[in-house]
């Protein structure tokens, strides 16, 4: 059973603050500093160019790849990590689109984060072979899969509004039409159980600083179901992909596997903050954080209900059917965000008018809830009550 | 004038140690830490998301594209930040081929880089239009630049043997020819004088990591001729480089301008190391640092012309055609530079059979190349001499 107190107390979140947005950027654990100074001053400094061997920088992206392959059920040589996650939907799209050469259907929902679709935008516009990026509505998707769709490119869970696909029921689907699938992890790793290679999903991407808490700009992973990776022809063909990176052929030779998929060189500070970050999931497991998360947000929709019932949830009301973030409207919600940061709660807004608040069992506990609960009472004029005697309600639990 | 006593004190190079590869990896500035730690723990860990907006994460690539943009000679909003060079490579090469759709030809050499050439034919691959990636030998180039030629994509300054390109003159055959024009300038950002507008060059990428010292994975750039920037229809659209990021729009819009060139979510441990290396350069003249570069490859070239007369010149004898490594090769070339390297001397090899000393004025010296040259001479049995003699001698001078 994982230890969440144990977990908690490997933050050093400030003073004060209610953190509520590890579905946008997760806090720094307390080791990471040190990890990427002894990188800096040891490795870069003392090593120089050496680091590539002698510290091991060449196999840090390997490495991440599997620790992060654990957390989303991919076995092992399944995940690389590196370049950021519209650069790995580009390659998981080229791929597919180049497997299904006869279809010139990209289906995905309006609940895709705009960015993956930005991506498979420019993709068929370079193509320029007439495919055609397809939006429906994400109730809509299983009626829409049919044999013209060459690829099923979704989010798992909604940015919005937590909302949770089913991954396996839709890859059922979209095999069954002859399509592959790729499924964007964003707000999936680190926060829910996710089984890639149970459910047949042929690719996924994820990026690692929201629930992975690898800091700003951590690099973004991809997952390609091994028994398709043979087949990929890499669309962005860069050294580090290459079977041999180092003996300067002119001619492109795949690495075997997953490592295929690798592009240039890769960012060592950055993978030694988020190799750092990754160390406290050895004593973690997936389903345990799922469970608590389900509790937290389960705790907090009772509360704003029974507090503050006018609020309208944005998120499913099924936990099964929803992220580790929940979502309320509210016409007025970029300056009640704005207010309770002013308090220190911090989550976040999404145009129009969504209020973010998300959870994260790592550190996130059921004080964080109540304050919350209480702020946003408050700021909405729902009346007040006293939150540090929650506090100590809470210490005595 | 720079004073390179000043910025060789800015290095804190391990004792003992010469390094002639800042070619390949630059070694760490003294700051870096320090900026990296702040980065961490007071921006990231004390701001937490706050940090795009209040540490200004947002706008550092736009800065650090500035300060880059000053020392290749290109004019304000011209140059942006991110990613990996094979990436901007493929960004470069896919606008450019959009903009001379009735061209068929990608014109390279045979000293180009091979990541560049593995990107061109996976991008001509992925496109399956019939392009060609047409190469040649790099003094055959002026004679192939014809009509077909839709771009001429060049890095400047060889890998292997540091030659250097007549960047000016080759654009403007190329334009004179209808054709567009990309340069690499890997080898040449921070270590030769690069003016990349006056050479009407249209699209310029290069990386961090070496003469400018920004850590091992810093980010590249891409630098896109102002006139041309507003026709850049970005292949790899993502939400950075949206004209509104956070607007969440369903349809990209490109940003004005350079920023459009931006893909994903800008690495900043990475991007915090850079700058704090790019501080030196605000008391450094990039055509001092040239001018030093030569003074330093001409006498190891001389000195080794002297002293160990057989061993063979891989680079242009003339500096002006020349950048800031100089090769030699050996037939058991790997084997010699294992034990440079033992003894302290971190130049590198690269198959089959080639040598290279990179000089990088900022913290290299005439002792370095004094040190090098006598323990080369050792090793080879072309006789021995006294090294801390000429430490001495260099004191005094």
């Amino acid at each position: 059973m994982t230890d969440f107190a144990a977990t908690r107390a490997k933050f050093d979140l400030p003073r004060g603050i209610v953190y509520l947005d590890g579905n946008s950027l997760g806090p720094p654990l307390k080791g990471v500093t040190e990890r990427v100074r002894q990188t800096i001053d040891s490795e870069w400094g003392g090593m120089l160019v050496r680091g590539w061997n002698d510290a091991g920088w060449m196999d840090l992206p390997d490495r991440i790849g599997e620790r992060i392959g654990r957390l989303i059920g991919a076995s092992a040589g399944s995940v690389a990590v590196g370049d950021t996650l519209s650069i790995k939907i580009h390659q998981a799209l080229a791929a597919a689109l180049s497997m299904r050469p006869e279809r010139r259907v990209v289906l995905s929902d309006t609940g895709n984060f705009p960015s993956d679709l930005y991506m498979a935008r420019s993709l068929i516009e370079t193509l320029g072979k007439g495919h055609l990026l397809k939006l429906v509505e994400p109730e809509e998707l299983a009626a829409a899969i049919d044999d013209s769709v060459a690829v099923l490119m979704l989010t798992e869970v909604d940015y919005r509004t937590g909302r949770l696909h089913d991954m396996a029921g839709l890859t059922e689907l979209a095999h069954a039409a002859g399509a592959l699938t790729i499924w964007d992890l964003a707000h999936s790793a680190g926060a829910i159980t996710v089984d890639v290679e149970s459910s047949g999903a042929d690719f996924a991407a994820g990026c690692t600083y929201k629930y992975l808490n690898g800091g700003p700009g951590a690099p973004a992973f991809i997952y390609v179901r091994p028994g398709l990776q043979a087949q990929v022809r890499p669309a962005l063909a860069g050294w580090l992909g290459h079977d041999a990176p180092f003996a300067s052929e002119q001619h492109y030779r795949p690495a075997p596997g997953i490592r295929r998929m690798r592009v240039g060189t890769p960012p060592i500070l950055q993978l030694a903050a988020l190799d750092a970050s990754l160390d406290l999931w050895d004593r973690v497991a997936v389903a345990d954080v799922r469970a608590r998360s389900i509790d937290l947000s389960e705790f907090f929709i009772a509360e704003v209900s029974r507090r503050i019932p006018d609020l309208k949830l944005a998120s499913p009301r099924d936990p099964a059917r929803r992220g580790s973030h929940v979502s309320y409207r509210h016409e007025d919600g970029h300056a009640v965000m704005k207010a309770l940061i002013a308090r220190g709660i911090i989550g976040d807004f999404r145009a129009p008018d969504i209020m973010r608040f998300g959870f994260a069992p790592l550190y996130n506990d059921e004080a964080d809830v109540m304050t919350t609960v209480a702020q946003l009472q408050d700021i909405l004029g729902m009346g007040s009550w006293d939150i540090p005697e929650f506090r100590k309600r809470e210490a005595v639990t």
